[in-house]
């Protein structure tokens, strides 16, 4: 599979925060789609594979309204904020396959106009990260945010191997100190430091209001397709060298796992790199999702750019800023610049590889790594090459 | 990707029509799945790919509950009835792009004791064939169950082509006589003549109380593997040779269609049988999903068995009963067999490549054919052999 796929088009809506910005979440993803495929160079036609995200419901919605008259793949990874870069992988199967030519993955939502994730109390279980236990277990007792549910994992590190809310914080700035590079970020314009981050309201201990990520409107979407038909497209294709994803186990519990630590990205991580044939000292930079600032600190030790309880120290000094050793989430992220779910990570890879990343370039960029986290623990790895 | 990977394992759960049968959609479907996987020679460890019905949510609720540890390949096909056979063409794909060694593909529900299809009336359109179409245009009239729906079609035949109650009877008494064959069947023991069909009550003009499929309580389950891994398993491996899917234009809609007998299947049948490399005269018996009477003949037509107009006389004589040219649902189908939502069309199909079909065996059985059938036109296909 090395090599084998690529992607041929990004496309972004604007990211705002803007009550009554009057976009659905369906019209956000199509807007990007419709950018993704012109980028690609291609006809809504052509586009025969679709793998919607959940909040859209099923492809023949994306489909009848972009005018895909042949769709013959479609399908739907579950794995919240993983799912856009584990679908990157399923996409790749799909056209080296032959299931289809050309596959589009959008994703996005209005998380700030439209309903917030905090008040996603549901009664379907299926839109619940974490599921039944989440509904019966974790709801019941006031325990309805996301940093609530994250931020347990936070502490225990903390716990574990002394981490220190500076280290988060020291996320926190790059997130941000990067979006200033970045005029598409929501956070551009507004600098941010470590004492802003340290002042900053406690939420759920240890999580800040600044290690929370931005609640946005937007959409953003990519077009997969085989390394030979790239080679008819305007672009330069960037390679998908190799991806996996995995789910901890149990996957919908937090409390209740062997190893807290012990993640989708413990099974995907070795299996990307055995797959792309590099290692993580080939990475030129990463873009982590970025849910909470743990979750990179986790994510950076899961993939393997440091030893497990290293994290702290490792995301200190800059090096995971522009200029640093690893670069991580060159456009912001999720923190910074907007939630996307994820996509967003992929497109700014893909600029990177390009070499179309303006002032945030990160100079020679070969070799990118991507990653989704969701769902308590859900992960998946893409290596990407130029 | 042609025979490069298989089915080696099926399991199902008694069918039944029994209120109050205490077992839920998820428990019917995690025993069917216990069982493929002891009938495969595995454990549940093994399994790291789960392909789950949209009905049980995500693949964590089955990986929790069976004790798949290492799940690495998470993918749901949202496309009704077709989603199972459309799973087996993504998994055949997973495992021989590395994603996963072990797939299981789960099914079944209690349409019986649970929920009937005809009360699944819900805001939230993923669950609605149809989606948003369905929810605004037809549920607010009174178009709210399956029968009145997939009617429209029937008639419209009937229309075009001159085809005849008769023929459609002449499906529903090749079921159930095939039922008389299958213990499992839950129209075992009870015998229907072609005037009983006609004499049974109109529902939806055409579709009388007969043309439609039958609601109970079930699962079923099958297992998908490389073929190298297959060869260290104890039952003969049943290849797939050929797979596809595909959705009409635009998919969620019936009555503004520019050709309504256009369906998923259009794009799919000449698909799989170009992979498969062979066409429907290599056929030796063919699993329909028969949801009613007409989308049997309009799949035989879509496929390719006979030409647009000419599935009434098709049907007639004989020609797909046990015996004759083309055994059609050797099992009963869901029309006298029980409706697991189409997996049990897999594996009648691997009992009769194994030659496990016992009373109902099709001589010589080498190539057969299953579809899968939904939401409105979506199709799916897979040639499989012995």
């Amino acid at each position: 599979m090395r090599d084998q796929a690529c992607i041929v088009g990004i496309g972004e809506t604007e990211y705002c925060r803007k009550p009554g910005s009057g976009m659905s979440t369906l019209a956000l993803q199509l807007k990007a789609a419709a950018g993704a495929i012109e980028e690609a160079g291609l006809s809504a036609a052509s586009i025969d594979g679709i793998m919607p995200f959940p909040n859209v419901g099923k492809a023949e919605e994306l489909a009848a309204n972009l005018g895909c008259e042949n769709l013959r793949y479609a399908a739907t990874i579950h794995m919240g904020g993983a799912a856009p870069v584990a679908s990157l992988q399923a996409a790749a199967a799909a056209v080296v396959a032959g299931m289809a030519n050309y596959v589009l993955i959008p994703g996005g939502w209005n998380g700030y106009s439209g309903p917030r994730v905090r008040q996603t109390v549901s009664s379907d279980t299926a839109s619940i990260p974490g599921g039944t236990i989440a509904r019966d277990y974790y709801l019941p007792f006031g325990m309805t945010a996301p940093p609530q549910w994250y931020s347990l994992m936070a502490r225990r590190h903390m716990h574990e191997f002394g981490t220190r809310s500076e280290q988060l914080g020291a996320i926190a700035v790059a997130m941000r100190k990067h979006a200033q590079q970045n005029p598409r970020a929501v956070m551009h314009g507004r600098p941010m430091t470590l004492d802003d981050y340290m002042a900053s309201p406690m939420l759920a201990d240890p999580y800040r209001f600044f290690d929370c990520c931005l609640e946005t409107d937007g959409g953003s979407a990519v077009v997969v397709t085989t390394a030979e038909r790239a080679r008819d497209l305007p672009h330069s294709p960037v390679y998908i060298m190799g991806g996996a994803c995995g789910q901890p186990y149990p996957a919908d519990e937090i409390t209740n796992r062997r190893d807290i630590f012990r993640t989708g990205l413990t099974i995907a991580a070795p299996e990307a790199f055995a797959k792309a044939g590099v290692t993580p000292t080939d990475i030129d930079f990463a873009q982590i999702y970025d849910c909470f600032t743990f979750e990179v600190l986790q994510q950076l030790e899961e993939v393997g750019f440091c030893k497990r309880g290293e994290g702290g120290p490792f995301v200190e000094g800059g090096r995971i800023e522009l200029g640093g050793e690893l670069p991580v989430n060159t456009h912001g992220g999720l923190l910074s610049e907007a939630h996307s779910l994820g996509i967003g990570h992929i497109t700014e890879a893909v600029r990177q590889l390009r070499g179309e990343a303006e002032g945030r370039q990160v100079a020679n960029a070969e070799i990118g790594l991507v990653t989704g986290w969701g769902d308590f623990g859900d992960g998946s790895v893409a290596i990407l090459r130029r």
